[in-house]
């Protein structure tokens, strides 16, 4: 098989990566190594950014989005009782939109088999070649592990858009890429649950560690709590869920917080990790490959759809005239936005967590830090902006 | 020896309280362990924020610093050869005054023996009884710990402005504090030169370590140096200082900073302390025997002033009413300020130093915090309102 650019994985990262080249009459073919049900049940963060929305509206992408996703114009930072509301129109002029990543993963998926064009799941990278050539070669197997068929993508660059346990980042040569990495000590038990949510996304620093109220739809709240890193989420019952998001959410009556049957629960690990450059030869490295982000402030899907816009729009200015300037500048471009938006969701999560290290000096210092931040437009619009918007890429398609 | 109010200190906690007292027609005394040259020759930080030069206006005691003072409306902060400025009227509608706070505390010391005024030099408080009374007893010696003769002060209130070692604080009960602490592994070197300064305060990142260049007056410049904490400042000799600074500065062609004799050298140990309540009975401490907050920001004397323009509002209301209410929530009034001022000058200082134990992702998530500051007009508004209007206290003399 043979085409222009050679995506791997149908992650947010390569799904839109092949639908912006798409659109510039570029060919791409996706391989993915897990399976169509598997990719499009992953539950992950539900915060798009108006760039995000905008590459959807562009797309012609964002119908089911525009039906139902939530319109979010709040974000609540809740500690010892009291609430700071920002005001996003009122701080940004933006807002943000609720909408699951596995809703969009689908929509692009639907889209993409609709038209006919390339996705083929269950295809497993075993090794990628050439790199350094014009023509590197995507070695695979299709059809699963067992009994699967070796195959092979030739291709004029290939895109590594598959997680950070993936073939693209594997590829890089080792004396290439510098890697930096945080592991956290705690992880997100996240659930799902037929209530209805709280208005606006809601997150609690409370003695007893952090948790999140956030929006799926009208009717499915989305909720996490900070638990140690190796909690069994079995080992939660609803009742004791619920139990412990009452008092983490200062909600003392219980009033406020709709309960309903837990449908689903997983753990997230939390880790921030930048590896540079994003680029070498023909391989273009994007997303979770080279970047992961802790999911306070949900920026994953953000940053990912922000690298591919920039890469489909380096392609096509190599596609249309031959420059390499755009290629050449890519890992440049998105290492710094890279950093500042590892740095937000570092800094969101050292502000918001309970951290079994900190001194009590260093956790009043934490509440301090909040106590500022209820009392000043400035620290309030700069989160905002943050939230909103640190993935804004106005010159970009 | 009796009054209305013992003040121990001689710095510009008691100093400000003492002339805020006699405004409203409220007697004290003065009780300074060391000698009014040396108190006189302390070199500290020079820069007052909007309240203290106000405080020192109504108190008539402003015409030296009117006409010495430097008008301060910048604030730059230098990372990667770049600078960040910050327009300190622009962004909050004031600007701070470049004045030594020992010229602070002459001003004060003059004022107070002019006229007449109890102010006791070389009185070392030895014992601090009956603050659960009406009647506490302050025990010093005077003259010199050899030789000195044994004294009493009686009277209504003990103010401890005695600094981090001092005998207020140690009076307190043990049971009744609580202290909060965090020490740095690295110092300030700071010197005075004769040398024209920058034009603005200027911090500066360098992967050498932290640098400061400031001003004392137009023809002296107070610059400092970050260095390991059992530095010896007579190992620094005036090129080696003159050679680091312009390394640190980012003053390649070293033209920009001037260079002078270097006629006064000193070692500051960074430290964050907070204790907390400020008060007992009838003990109230204020400044740095109850907060300390580490250089960068320059905040000590303002936070100090700021404490005793709310304890001597509190005491006025004492003798003018006979109400324990304001001195009942002095420490609750100013406990929470004092939090949000250690927050951020331990702020500043994590954004500006070099950490020995920073993995390489810390240090690039620091400069990642430089680079979105740089780009952001609300994280610069943030970092100016706070520099200039942290100890804001408009309801207070």
């Amino acid at each position: 098989m043979r085409t222009q650019v050679g995506i791997i994985g149908a992650g947010p990262a390569g799904l839109f990566l092949s639908h912006l080249l798409k659109a510039q009459g570029i060919e791409s073919v996706i391989l993915e190594a897990r399976s169509r049900p598997y990719v499009e049940g992953r539950v992950r963060a539900g915060v798009l950014e108006p760039g995000t929305i905008e590459t959807l509206e562009r797309l012609g992408l964002d119908a089911r989005m525009r039906r139902e996703g939530l319109v979010d114009e709040g974000l609540d930072m809740r500690f010892r009782g009291r609430t700071i509301h920002l005001d996003l129109p009122g701080l940004t002029g933006r807002s943000v939109m609720i909408y699951g990543q596995q809703e969009v993963v689908k929509d692009l998926i639907a889209a993409r088999v609709e038209a006919g064009d390339p996705l083929v799941f269950e295809a497993a990278v075993t090794r990628i070649e050439g790199i350094e050539t014009d023509r590197p070669r995507i070695h695979y197997t299709e059809g699963g592990p067992e009994g699967g068929t070796d195959k092979v993508l030739e291709c004029d660059f290939v895109a590594g858009c598959d997680g950070y346990h993936g073939a693209g980042r594997a590829a890089m040569p080792a004396d290439v890429l510098q890697v930096f990495e945080q592991a956290y000590d705690f992880a997100w038990l996240g659930v799902l649950a037929r209530a209805r949510p709280m208005a606006d996304m809601t997150y609690t620093n409370s003695d007893r560690g952090f948790a999140l109220c956030s929006r799926r739809s009208m009717q499915v709240s989305r909720l996490y709590l900070q638990v140690p890193a190796d909690t069994d989420p079995s080992s939660w019952s609803d009742d004791r869920f619920w139990d412990e998001l009452h008092a983490r959410m200062f909600d003392e009556g219980r009033t406020e917080i709709e309960e309903g049957e837990i449908f689903q629960r997983d753990l997230a690990k939390l880790r921030a990790f930048v590896a540079a450059p994003m680029q070498h030869g023909r391989l273009f490295l994007a997303g979770d490959a080279v970047h992961i982000v802790p999911p306070a402030g949900a920026k994953g899907l953000n940053m990912a759809v922000a690298d591919v816009r920039v890469l489909s729009r380096a392609l096509t200015g190599f596609y249309r005239s031959g420059s390499h300037a755009e290629l050449d500048a890519y890992s440049t471009v998105c290492v710094e936005r890279a950093w500042r938006v590892v740095r937000f969701s570092s800094t969101l999560t050292g502000l918001l967590h309970r951290f079994d290290h900190h001194t009590p000096m260093q956790r009043n210092l934490q509440l301090a830090e909040l106590e500022y931040i209820a009392g000043s437009h400035h620290a309030q619009a700069s989160i905002a902006e943050q939230y909103v918007l640190l993935n804004h890429l106005p010159d970009y398609p």
